[in-house]
């Protein structure tokens, strides 16, 4: 967990700005929920191996008696964990916003496109790059089952990495249903999907022949992975190639259900028409597969090439909600990844915007700085007060570093200001 | 604990947006702690009775074996907090502050002028104007012992509430040592003045006489109750008077110390001048005591003509830093309590900013449907789809509702679309 200096925490929050505000300019509406969800509802089996990295809150009035006796009576761990606590933590957005729609479902449009901008907290090793800390940008849409959202969220997301000035990102996109179906045409009997999906997922690190040689290690069908690395082997190409159904059927094995490859060829053309440039910025990668258990149809990565990792992704979770609700509601959402984001984006402080530092000498009267400061606010400027100290120079600078572009010396009862340039 | 719906969480944002503007426009810097803070520092005696409504965190990877010992050896339940727990939610922004200050002053301008805008937590009984989760809005500044900060302070707090639509808003002030020097003139002992400012503090709830049983009952020194008494029913008024060192000195008992007089005018004085309105916005109350034990100076609470209820406030807490950082440094800041204040603020939705929906026919293909989207949002404009219903007035309700200001319709191949108002 991190502290968040003056010049960081402007920047991430004119981060924050720019995607809120293309975010609600594409039709989502901003929600928040609380920091703390119950115990229950975040160990439901729906947050995978993040349920397992909770902040746990503990119970509160446990008596030494009662520590004493579930420390004693309860068989494992985890079992401890749930009687001393009853809140925890949220380790994703996903989880809240389903608790939030089942609740609040009567108060939302038919079609509800949220935002979610807001920290969770993940108990990880400490690790370059990994936060236990770290805030999530989500846009979900509940209640459309067709490739309408799947184009909404693609073209926000990408017209929001471009008002940050990251030009040039991909969004890759899979259906779990194709990989699903692909792995069926090539021999892995169900029981064994999941776990080939987990080393599938490491294509990008492993090669083809690392991700055999895993599949072998793991005792997969031996014939459906011979089928699976000899599909591999084909060539073919990740590259931005063309966007369509036609290419999206060439990339699988023959026969791929219709309705997989339609969904999957709408979303590029709506992508197409609303970014109207000749390059669709879609690339359908049939080894994409995302961690979480749930997705259910449609997923998503957004890649940049400034970087090698991604910087958000998402996917359709059709079955989520209803665990909650108890009845199915569609639901695709998308997140950006702003940790990596924020670092990526160079600096943009509207210098438009005057920026005074204003150095008085020591025996300025106070009603007179008072109101010299006071006119320049209201002329529109960010002011700080400074005492003036023996080396001015060092004084300016520091405000340099902290955005400030100009500065005027004040003596006493001296009544006009001259605003010099800074650096 | 609350969900925030669309309009409640647009609301919010806006007016947070107007705080973090007004007080960056006064020099004040953005910063950002962990929610979490170490559970010995939550717990450090600074925290007054929040440090009781700590949520704690529960230690990771206690066995069971653990657990059971931790019930049955250790002696209070406080002690068994202690041991299951090393994290807690921070409860208020005073304590993270004072660690972040001393972390890393080093990095920090001499004069460091603070702004936290982030959620606390207190297990609060549910109660109605009570949150457990809430958010408040901080400036501080550290190292500055003079006015000047309580000045910056005031005039920042009411440009920001004035920013607001909230004109009028009054500053009530004392100073914490004038309060202790008029409770020794009357004659009550220093071990019993903290019990006697607890009752002072309810001075506007139930009146002189209120006070003066109140006192009775405690066993306060009879002679100081009878002198405090006669003092409380000289003819005086906390109505808005001129404030200045004369005033001051006139609602005191006689031989006020010159210092503490001198720093209250100080404060009017430059107020005054900010404002450059005849009326200063300052009142000066001798018998306000605001709860917090840290307070060491000036202490400040917002009031405004349409509440009965203080809408903020803050003090001068010169000894706490000191503690973490071993070194005395000034600190004194104010606090605007956003969740009454959020309450206060009309609606001031940018109606100039085009809020769009565009209502289309289920057979519009999705590439025209994007397409149109598309230059909607390049024109500026915010857009939400929707697929047209039977009951299309339904629809449009939803959505002024929801604050859109105008719609279309869209039918398949129509290139054209006009625009009509909401509403």
């Amino acid at each position: 967990m991190r502290d968040f200096l003056p010049a960081d925490k402007a920047r991430r929050e004119r981060v924050l700005a720019v995607i809120r505000d293309r975010y609600r300019a594409h039709g989502f509406d901003e929600i928040e929920t609380p920091v703390m969800e119950e115990y229950a509802r975040l160990h439901a089996g729906v947050g995978g191996d993040n349920e397992k990295l909770a902040y746990n809150v503990l119970r509160r009035g446990l008596s030494g008696e009662a520590i004493e006796r579930i420390g004693r009576d309860t068989e494992s761990a985890a079992d401890n964990v749930a009687q001393l606590t009853d809140l925890g933590l949220r380790y994703d957005l996903t989880v809240p916003l389903s608790r939030f729609y089942a609740s609040h479902r009567g108060e939302l449009p038919g079609v509800f496109r949220s935002i979610q901008i807001a920290p969770v907290w993940r108990a990880e090793r400490p690790q370059k790059g990994r936060y236990r800390q770290f805030m999530q940008c989500d846009i979900d849409i509940i209640g459309d089952a067709s490739a309408r959202a799947e184009a909404e969220l693609a073209v926000a997301t990408l017209d929001t990495i471009d008002a940050l000035g990251l030009h040039g990102g991909t969004i890759r996109i899979n259906d779990r249903r194709a990989l699903d179906w692909m792995l069926g045409t090539f021999g892995f009997a169900d029981h064994e999907r999941p776990g080939v999906l987990i080393t599938i997922d490491k294509l990008d690190k492993i090669g083809v022949e690392g991700v055999a040689a895993e599949l072998r290690e793991r005792g997969a069908t031996p014939a459906a992975v011979d089928a699976f690395e000899a599909f591999l082997r084909r060539p073919q190409t990740r590259e931005h190639v063309p966007y369509g159904g036609r290419q999206i059927r060439a990339a699988l094995p023959e026969g791929a259900p219709d309705d997989v490859v339609a969904h999957l060829a709408a979303i590029g053309e709506a992508v197409g028409a609303a970014r109207a440039a000749a390059d669709v910025p879609l690339v359908f990668d049939p080894f994409l597969v995302r961690g979480m258990g749930y997705y259910t149809g449609t997923i998503f990565e957004l890649a940049h090439p400034s970087v090698s990792y991604s910087l958000g992704g998402g996917g359709r979770y059709d079955g989520m909600i209803g665990r909650f609700l108890g009845q199915d509601v569609p639901a695709v959402g998308f997140s950006i990844g702003f940790e990596r984001i924020v670092d990526l984006v160079t600096e943009d402080e509207d210098a438009a915007a005057p920026a005074v530092v204003l150095v008085h000498e020591r025996d300025v009267p106070l009603p007179e700085l008072a109101a010299h400061k006071a006119r320049l606010v209201a002329g529109g400027a960010r002011v700080r007060l400074e005492t003036r100290t023996k080396n001015l120079k060092a004084l300016l600078d520091r405000a340099t570093a902290d955005g400030y572009t100009s500065f005027a010396t004040l003596a006493a009862g001296q009544e006009d200001l001259e605003l010099k340039s800074l650096g």
